[in-house]
């Protein structure tokens, strides 16, 4: 029981210079950049039991563990990540790894320029899906990785590892695809743009090098998040949690906080605007809108899947609208119809989008039986 | 056939002036205000065939035809509105009006004060559905209708329906409730709140009183706009009309427009906010959060409608996810249970929200049927 529970302790950050050019989507190159990972658990000795987790829009490195022993908040993924969780670290050397472009430590908007000495702003490429992957790629060699085990991510991870199939066919044995789409809808796109105005409006956004103005374009940001959040909770677990409860039992006839709903949203908006780098969060919402592997086989998902060698484990949650069953299932499909061995499960939660990063029982125990049996493959 | 597509013809906007304080739900008076409206068909003998259209969030009282020759938009119901047209106005004499707090003409935060011969900006109350029911009724009463055969309305303009069946039983013999909600939920309430945080938050808001810095929060209503019309479309019909199609056919890697979605939303927001007052817009979301005719007797819909003598035709969009057809289904089962007289109809639509301002032939068809028989058993 205890096993169940217990965590990878405290973890250290690692960072990795590149210094060999990245050629990028839009024709550019990153010509020197940093990654920041972290790893759990230990490289086998055959290096066939590595897993890579790959983040969605505001995730990073630091999947599993804590800092230091005060430090109140685990990684992003804790709850599965760890020595007899569904991905365990007794088995499994996991890597965590923050996205080019992100603003957790690895090279991102927000680092000094080499060409320059200012912060990127306005001059850092945007990226795909594809760049982090090719990325991802290079650590992995620095790691000493051939071939992964297992790829996994919820929502933009997701992506990911539906592009690590495409791009290196032979370096997947497993991709677990979570709350994810093939790409994004009309609606999905209109989200984002809505978001991304948000900061592009920001009169502290300075086309992107506030930087240098010492301010950022927060309330912005805040209005990006407070929107994000709508989309990754469920119409009914909205209702369930907070339904129209009023903060003073009556109404104000003003325009302060009044209904519970209003103030959650708020403060996580406030919350992540103090700590997030709005041109991440343009760019990330560009590679998701960016993301659509069929694009280069006449819109053919199945072709664009034709070379894929890895076994796939796909789920889905019946709440989320963000990126609804119909969407895996749309994935599923193009596998099943490209001869592909894959496993679906839609799990039934009241948690929407977020629950990839929740514990549905269900959730648990499909991850777990996968990794399991992943885990028994294994060549030692 | 060409009586089903004729117009009411040239129309032209009248104005009531009144002196009579009108106490509102926040406990304050407005003092004195003017309400401007437009009336279609003529009101016959016996004063029983008087029809009182509800406008919605954007709505005013120009519901059908138009100002002069050269007008090139019609009212914005102008499809439903005319001669030979659903609603009637070779039978009903039909009367559209521009709620207050709005920018159309009747007194809202735009308005002069007259105690400060200043706009009244912050100044303005908070307004309720039930504070406009009152303000229509007294134009009832000055226009000399004592009952309407009936009451319809939209969106927002539907819960003013409801509101009118309770609050004036004896004045209102047949309720058309379209696209509407008992009440907003939790996620309902979250949109709003993204919305008026983007003009709450923008620079030039100057706290509601933008008037008199010879400026407007345009940043924050073209936001606040964009976002609502994510929510009046539904996901297919964004996806048959935008899909992801490219404005130039192939990936920009910037932040200009670059999918045909995004051009839509920003031409919308860019539009809307040139010509809406953002308190306005404030205003009404907030009487869409308030509104709950069941907060007064337990959260019991059924005992809120018991005293209602009004027949009710309810309509609901199946694409519809703003105000679902579950949440039109509340308002029938409530008034099933409570023993009142009501027909539900659920269109078979992808036009989403919006679809209740447009022609979807099986709504137009049974909005025909249904007030041809109101025509027929008008008392002449």
């Amino acid at each position: 029981m205890s096993n169940h529970y217990s965590s990878v302790g405290l973890v250290t950050a690692q960072r990795a210079e590149f210094n060999v050019p990245l050629p990028l989507a839009n024709g550019s190159t990153l010509d020197q950049y940093e990654m920041v990972y972290e790893t759990y658990g230990e490289l086998n000795a055959a290096r066939s039991n590595a897993v890579l987790i790959c983040h969605a829009l505001s995730g990073n490195h630091h999947v599993a563990g804590r800092y230091n022993l005060d430090d109140k908040n685990p990684g992003w993924w804790d709850t599965m990540v760890g020595p007899g969780k569904p991905i365990d670290t007794n088995h499994f050397f996991v890597i965590g790894v923050n996205n080019l472009g992100g603003c957790h430590g690895s090279t991102g908007p927000s680092s000094l320029d080499p060409a320059t000495g200012q912060p990127y702003g306005s001059a850092f490429p945007v990226l795909t899906v594809e760049d982090w992957v090719h990325s991802q790629a290079r650590l992995a060699d620095r790691l000493g990785v051939d071939r992964f085990a297992a790829v996994i991510g919820g929502s933009l991870g997701g992506m990911q590892v539906l592009q690590w199939s495409i791009t290196f066919p032979d370096r997947v044995a497993n991709a677990l695809v979570i709350a994810s789409a093939p790409k994004l809808s009309a609606q999905n796109i209109a989200f984002n743009d809505v978001a991304r105005q948000a900061i592009l409006t920001d009169p502290d956004f300075h086309g992107g090098d506030f930087y240098r103005h010492q301010t950022a374009p927060r309330r912005g940001l805040r209005l990006a998040r407070m929107l994000g959040h709508i989309t990754y909770l469920s119409d009914d677990g909205m209702g369930e949690k907070f339904g129209r409860m009023l903060r003073s039992g009556s109404y104000q006839y003003g325009y302060d906080v009044e209904f519970e709903i209003e103030s959650y949203l708020r403060y996580q908006g406030d919350r992540f605007s103090g700590v997030f780098d709005a041109n991440t969060y343009l760019l990330m919402t560009k590679a998701l809108d960016y993301f659509d592997p069929a694009r280069h086989t006449g819109h053919n998902l199945t072709q664009a899947l034709a070379a894929v060698k890895a076994r796939f484990l796909v789920v889905s949650f019946t709440t989320d609208w963000r990126f609804s069953p119909e969407r895996s299932r749309e994935i599923v499909k193009a596998l099943l119809d490209a001869r592909k061995d894959v496993s679906y499960v839609e799990v039934e939660s009241v948690h929407g989008h977020d629950a990839f990063l929740m514990t549905d029982p269900a959730y648990v125990r499909v991850m777990r039986a996968y990794l399991r049996r992943v885990a028994e493959g294994l060549q030692i």
